[in-house]
């Protein structure tokens, strides 16, 4: 086996995708020889002793970080500037400073001014996740075979960049280095658009007169059910990745309701060639990932 | 076993629907004692033939609902009502006349008013779908613990309305009888918007300049995926729907884009309380669906 790659892993948040590190960190000896967790609330740091998957909780970011050569921010990324603030007078000098927000120009513009001078900060985000959080809904598959993008600033240390992306090869990702303002773009139209639309149309349906609402989860299975999925997922985690990627989100969505004008007048006017047309277009879609195996 | 309820079951139309009654009437003898199919194409009824799911296979329609004490239109809702019209005079009187069609009105309307005295006309439609079309796709079980919509208009013989229910029981369906104008609202917002929406937004994706479209099918795990399965569907079927549940539809989608809107705004001016809220509706309504067994 080889030796891990960091003596102490401080995780900074342990739902969905810290409890996945750090099982996987348990489970295969290579990732880091100590797993220190700190989470904001008391009632998450005593199940993540009762779960056994950390060799250490800290109550305080602070003592979590003390002598970290890794640190992870695995929060909300609304919560990062004041982790970062907390946690900054105490990163160990040539300690790695990582995360695995959603959106990245706002975690660079949040985080990036405070990180000291001999820390390296290399933010990340592995494409991974299911409707569940919290410390109990991470395992150790969640990262086989997904992506994990990394958006260093200009003139991060190429080797911090390759320490992280190694990390994440050995949670069984495929790593790629991208800029984070194209991250962002692409992130809103293949994640943040479709979670925004998923909230919406379920929050369109519960305002439906009594007897209609009852039928919409009595006959949801046409369809609707796909959306409620991709809708369960953790409100404060989405909550800052719809207010930290606004510029992009908004943009996106406001082709989308273009194009769904487009349509609704389609609809209205018999227009069934354009109709007809769009339907096609999303199976071309569909019929492109089943090729790259995406589907 | 049971005797079959049918003598001769005339199916017009052999997508998955048709394909699927098809394969339960082969599989379990009560269903029908003979099963006659039409299509539109030779291609596709030599492809009904090489499968053996039918006794008899006729290009034409007038032939195919001859002598049969049930038909039943599989086809795409806007071919209804040349179908109607082109078998009304050859309809065995006493016989039965339904559909597996999305909408409900517009097939009380098209279908309606060509119906003979003495024939029973008995709209169905089994809520029972996937993203797959033709005869190929269809299975012995894609009915079972699925609703059956029936819509009778008033004065339907009851006794005709129970021989239809029986029959999708006897695909494995639980049966509820509805309001014509009410199922169309119900289906618009669990099945039609979700649709539209989801060819909607593969359109918006597909439209993105060329290195983001790459991207968007590299990354679409990440939320879009699901979109894209939904939006596979096939295209001819779905623009009927869209065009015939045109008022419902356009209500619900007017209701939905105000609710986008909304969250466009609440993500442009920061009002994190208004998102979390909406994000908690959906884990609300996919809760229930959980507790429904729905999901």
């Amino acid at each position: 086996m080889a030796d891990p790659l960091f003596r102490r892993l401080a995780l900074l948040g342990i739902g969905l995708i810290g409890s996945s590190v750090a099982r996987i960190a348990r489970a295969r000896g290579d990732l880091a020889a100590e797993v220190v967790v700190n989470a904001r609330s008391a009632k998450t740091l005593e199940r993540v002793r009762e779960l056994g998957i950390a060799d250490r909780i800290e109550a305080d970011p602070a003592h979590a970080v003390a002598g970290a050569d890794c640190v992870m921010l695995c929060a909300p990324v609304g919560a990062f500037a004041a982790l970062a603030e907390a946690i900054a007078p105490h990163l160990a000098p040539g300690a790695i400073l990582t995360d695995v927000g959603s959106t990245k120009q706002s975690v660079i513009r949040d985080v990036g001014p405070l990180v000291p001078a001999g820390v390296h900060f290399v933010p990340a985000h592995p494409l991974a996740g299911t409707e569940y959080s919290g410390p109990d809904a991470g395992f150790v598959t969640l990262f086989e075979n997904r992506w994990c993008l990394l958006t260093p600033p200009p003139g991060t240390d190429a080797a911090a960049v390759e320490w992280v992306a190694e990390f994440w090869r050995r949670c069984g990702a495929m790593v790629q280095t991208m800029d984070p303002a194209h991250h962002d773009r692409v992130l809103a139209i293949v994640s943040h658009l479709p979670h925004l639309i998923a909230f919406t149309i379920c929050g369109t349906a519960d305002d439906l007169e009594d007897e209609s609402r009852q039928e919409v989860l009595r006959f949801a299975a046409s369809g609707f059910r796909d959306f409620t999925r991709i809708a369960a997922s953790d409100p404060v985690m989405w909550r800052d990745v719809f207010l930290n990627n606004r510029e992009a989100l908004l943009e996106m969505l406001a082709r989308f309701m273009e194009d769904a004008q487009a349509m609704a007048r389609a609809v209205r006017w018999g227009d069934a060639g354009y109709i007809e047309d769009k339907v096609q277009r999303g199976r071309g879609i569909r019929r492109s990932l089943i090729e790259l195996k995406q589907a």
